[in-house]
């Protein structure tokens, strides 16, 4: 009796471990990855003569089987495999016999499992990529739809100069934009076939790396055999691009929902993007923008846990690299649906616009233009032209206006050093000329904004 | 009395409060970027035609002796100043009155604190991209010297297959070669010049913003302002690309740690660079490769410090991003000390020849090569060949020795299957041929080992 | 010429690896522990007899002395005493002479540093505990002013129901209080002593571990050696403290930062606190609750910096542990130095109470009431209540009124099932009448608010 | 057409979004809780007269019908629920029809979650103890068979004096112990109901959160329903609980897979724990150390990434808090199963007392014990005890011995100061008495290892 409830124990003790160790459960994932490396795996085996042409197609077409069976679904994953790979082969094995066994020559699981991975990465760099393309192409498009609607540009969240609101959003493709980049650039970089690296030393079977690398769309293959089952490099430029890009993200949603504010009301969700309350129709939470900035958390999170878990890992390869891939999907699929969803948010989210420009006359946001022109055109020294400005101000908030709302008859009340000052004086207090004024390259003026429009067009197309 | 003391109380918190606000006794480590950044600045007024050629000249040189001064020691760094900006332009103005405050025209202090930084990382991407260089030729030096020296190749910190000495160190100069591309390639895409945006949204003075852009040796001006004065991805990538640096430190400290200790003694630090006991002279505590590895937790720290910072930021500047500053200088002097270091390490450490050498005797290594022998060359069934390696294995046990001792008699007595077996199975079964025989590219065997430190040779040669 | 090059290079790198090993420079802020703990020691070992009555006397004495040194400003800390352990100890000898050498007798500087660093915590925990008592206390203070002063509650940034802002102050007494009490329970917790614990495994002298840890204020001596040298949970404790504190700082500053908005104008910082455009003197940026916001993102980092120095190290001592102090020096000083100028800040922010009443105005907020009324008074089926509600929200937006605006006759006249209502509902549509009706226990009313202001004051005497 | 392919993406987009706000998927982890909190929140309603006797047995025998039905597996979970608080109550409402509709009278699902949530993390926090109380169990128990065996104590994985095994293993229920008491403590510290803070404000209701606190095992209900709504410090606790469980984890794994290495060979992983190569049966990777060891990463992100999402969030609940869940599921995951299968590899391992007490023969351990000797029973100045030392040293390693294996005649032959030595000095040099002889409380001696266990069997007794 004892006896046997200790079997019962062992068999539970060995259930939990065996939930512990397998990682079929997540790098199921890969399973794509794992069946398109097989297949370039055994052309090139077949190309050196290891494998008999014969051998190569049972292999070729047993193993698109699989790959059918799992899209399927009438794949059964089972913890008894333990990886993705032991999965397809003991399947691949059933389906065809003995050629099914002959496939792992001149290859391990540790560069099997490095090739699926990396492949994953590169195929979701790409796709990220091509997302963050549409996302930028979203902020042009609305951005060219406001560039000369007045919005006041803050800093430290106080309003500083008027802008338009296109090139508010600007800013963002801009950052997209460099999102895009970085994906590119570390594609480029990663973009080595691991596969013939073996276990961590290479193989003494007659391989051809080159072959199978281009087979799988990668340059060249890895340099050192070593050093590739042990790298992450790739896992790790993938999670810190995603929190980059998450971050970017972090920082519209904070904005559009400070907009959506009653305090603010420059933007309304569409309906869709908001959740209403049942009761007051004209509540709108911006749960959308809310969770983007939350999700952000997350990323960050997955990328701290690969960097913990790679920290002092002596060569080679050691288990706790199983733990690199969860918090990789878990990213992709985060930034993946952040980006889709911040798209369709931006392109339905309804402006308002009198509510933005109305805005603009709070704040005296002129009053450096006015300061300016006194010293450049009246060359007045600057500290006089201070304390004519301060009295405008003044002058102003008595009236209860915004200086850009003085004529110029109440300019010229405002100190005896104005009382003959020209009347373009009211132009250079206006709104929109001080936001066209600022037509440095790079500057909010409606003109730099189209240009940087054009100039966003341009990049779209050439890529 | 009760006046007097709110008034010391006041003095207190204002005290207080200027050290929490003022970021002086950091930023003045950015002094030199920010002279230059000036320097270039007036230049470029001055071909405007907004400062006159003695305007330009009396701040070139006042800016130069400023320099000077802080070089010298001279110059009084206080809270009074708030940061390196005001500092320099203040004591500028002492120097030579009025021009000095003609200086600001046109920039802001975001677009001038943005433009500092912004060179003091790429200065720093440059030095340190030059370090790894370096640290990469001497892994290659000193591989050079090893690439007939056996050593265990390890898995799961198990004995797994005979490598060659100088292939395990070149996995080292793979990864750090990986790290110098990183810093290249963050360093082309952020070589864009901040200057002119102004406070956030450009200026109207009539600039030309590719010219100072230039002269700071920039490719080109920033295209947005707004988002120019919030952007810290530059400040990201460098702590990413040092995090990932560290990572490969704390690996390479974590194996000398290991190779150092009395189990393994494979290598021994020079006496540089471990601590002896006073007692113990043969007792050597590696202290610089544990601290190395230490340093790790400390640039991941800074890394996820800015990106917490920088997450969910409305535009444009907040003072938040103040923070963006320690946590990279400390990283930055990290990884460059820690490199430095490193690299001394590796030159001067004493290798152990014979430890490595035998250690490769225990484990049975070369059991794979015989199953392999025997599949291949004696076309036995794999499952054959596995019962049989397994029994000359055991037997290698039973006369307490490694099979790759084991004589042509011993193999032969093993099992029935192998009383005929060819001579040349020992020689299947030699550590020294099991590590050549790993010959396809990127693996262990000296003539691959050879080719990549060639590889490396050119590739140092060409930068 | 070349040995003389090598000779110079050796010295520099030989200074190099002092300031690498070294942790002078920033362990010196350990002084007055160093010497406190050494006192207790050194008493101890006169009880015991290992020192004679005139050694200790000359050590104390001595060590009195080093201190005020110290303090003075007199002692000059050099990198070769390579810590501030060795460092006192040095000049206790040089003053002393002999007896300074016999000091260290059964202990050894893993004890020593671990003694130092425990005491510096326990005695930050304290003053920080303080520290946030009374900010408790200021947020209670402030909270009694406003009790009946009404302000939107939000959630996802959008008005939800009326409460009152000293009860929104309140919510911050509770997470301060919360912190005060993690530090507290954290100080307990780790309230044990680890002189004694020698290197590793104690000590054959005969020592009374009881008696120093007794004068040094602990509750015991730790229990287990080789744990004590090798745990600094302690620290990572106080780290986690003060990263949830902090994360509480970002969150009131958040809410200054949007309540010193235009958009909101709900409270202005007082001129101290916020900083001042110099021309347009209405613009006050919030400089300071903007930086409290950002330095948490510094904690968080040495928090996960410690966490990933102590992953996965061997026992007992390593040198990594030398990166533990710095991260908590920063911590605590960004701590402290926060806590007491958010005290300042609430203390003297001014609150525009129009403001924050004439927000709660917009967005129907008591909706909700109007349909409870009908349930609960009316008996009405709850979906007949809401399509009720929605016709007098429709009325009240035609009028351009809030539905707490309305009068009798406008609610009567919204739908016909309205017509005979009774007058009370106008009260039930009332803000402050709807505030007070949320008098569950810990609701908003101002009885309950009252009542937790008293909760406090008793919290706050008995501490 | 087009209109109906904007209908299918319309479609598209409205999936996604589900997905993307929905949390039923992962927060239906909390049924039971949710199921627990509605049924106290009904009887308390019931007491107060809110619901009826037979309103209130309908509503429990109900969701009694919902959990049975949830863990029979019939109960199918669907995005449309979006959480599991509308999955419950629509169950419900089917079930027993319009009682179902009056179960949410004054809650609201904002301190519904908060209950569910922090029902959860105590129950956990209270399992998750227990679990790490039967650590403490196995490793004193373990301990309790090796107070006698040595092993060489390590300071920077380098012999340094010799312990027992036993002294050793019981470090680690040090550790263990006091994440034990984290639990406890913060346990005690969060025991408060948050039913009844409702949306943010609390409720008019006449509700009795005394009443439904209790019924939950709660203290006393939470004492300010703002705070109590935007929350998480209880779960920042307990991911700072597990980061610092796993980070001891980490350690003992570092140490297993050492220990374990062909190196060291101190102990054996048990079959079940270590995977063996099928062609080498005397090979065993130890997996699972490692695998616990990578785990750490893991919990570390979830902590860093609540503490990200909880940054700067302005009160009371905002959406991005969603994001809180998940992590903890995780990390609660990860700790049980890791102290689960750590308690199993312990009790399990196979030590090697042999390699362990061998190995205490490498490193001339107890060269100290003899300066020690010198010095007090000689009566010799330390520095003249130094060099003499450094002689028997310098003789040991000359003779292939260390100085543990001398007799007194080579004793007394390596300096002229020796000749007349006692015999005794013999003894001093013993390792088995070295060990003894560091007899200080906490020490490594037999006497004090017995100690220890004797004191934890009383802690386990009592707990």
């Amino acid at each position: 009796m004892a006896n046997q409830n200790n079997q019962i124990l062992k068999n539970t003790n060995a259930q939990i471990l065996d939930e512990f160790n397998a990682s079929i459960m997540f790098d199921k994932e890969l399973y794509a990855q794992d069946i398109k490396g097989s297949i370039a795996h055994s052309q090139m085996l077949a190309e050196q003569g290891i494998l008999t042409k014969q051998e190569q197609e049972a292999i070729e077409t047993g193993l698109l089987q699989v790959k059918k069976e799992i899209e399927n679904g009438e794949f059964k994953f089972s913890l008894a495999y333990e990886d993705i790979h032991m999965a397809v082969e003991t399947r691949l094995t059933e389906i065809i016999g003995e050629p099914g066994k002959r496939l792992h020559t001149a290859r391990s699981r540790n560069d099997q499992v490095a090739t699926d991975f990396r492949l994953y990465v590169q195929d979701k760099s790409l796709s990220i990529k091509a997302q963050l393309k549409e996302l930028v192409e979203t902020f042009v498009n609305v951005a060219g739809k406001y560039t000369t609607t007045l919005i006041p540009g803050m800093t430290h969240l106080q309003h500083a100069q008027p802008l338009n609101f296109g090139y508010h959003l600007l800013a963002y493709a801009n950052m997209f934009k460099r999102d895009y980049e970085r994906f590119e650039s570390s594609y480029e970089r990663n973009n080595y076939c691991p596969l013939g690296s073996a276990a961590l030393a290479g193989t003494p079977h007659n391989i051809n790396r080159e072959s199978s690398s281009q087979k799988l769309g990668f340059i060249a293959p890895t340099s050192h055999a070593m050093d590739t089952v042990s790298d992450r490099d790739f896992a790790l430029e993938i999670l810190f691009n995603i929190s980059t890009t998450m971050m970017h993200i972090s920082r519209i949603s904070e904005e559009l929902i400070l907009w959506s504010s009653y305090e603010f009301q420059f933007v309304r969700m569409s309906d869709e993007y908001a959740t209403t309350s049942s009761i007051m129709p004209q509540k709108k939470n911006p749960d959308v923008p809310e969770l983007l900035r939350g999700k952000t958390g997350r990323v960050y999170g997955n990328l701290i846990s690969l960097l913990t878990v790679m920290k002092g890992l002596p060569l080679a390869y050691n288990k706790d690299t199983q733990e690199d891939k969860e918090g990789v999907f878990d990213s992709v699929k985060t930034v993946e649906i952040s980006i889709s969803i911040l798209n369709e948010v931006i392109k339905t989210m309804i402006v308002n616009v009198d509510k933005m420009q109305n805005a603009c006359k709070i704040g005296h946001l002129t009053a450096t233009d006015l300061a300016d022109y006194l010293v450049q055109k009246q060359n007045m020294p600057f500290r006089t032209a201070y304390y004519i400005t301060k009295d405008v101000v003044a002058l102003a908030n008595s009236l209860n206006k915004d200086i850009s709302e003085l004529n110029i008859d109440e300019i010229r009340s405002a100190n005896d050093e104005l009382k003959n000052v020209s009347k373009e004086i009211v132009m250079y207090l206006d709104l929109r000329n001080s936001m066209n004024a600022r037509n440095s390259f790079g500057g909010t003026s409606s003109i730099q904004t189209e240009n940087q429009i054009k100039y966003f067009e341009e990049w779209l197309e050439n890529r």
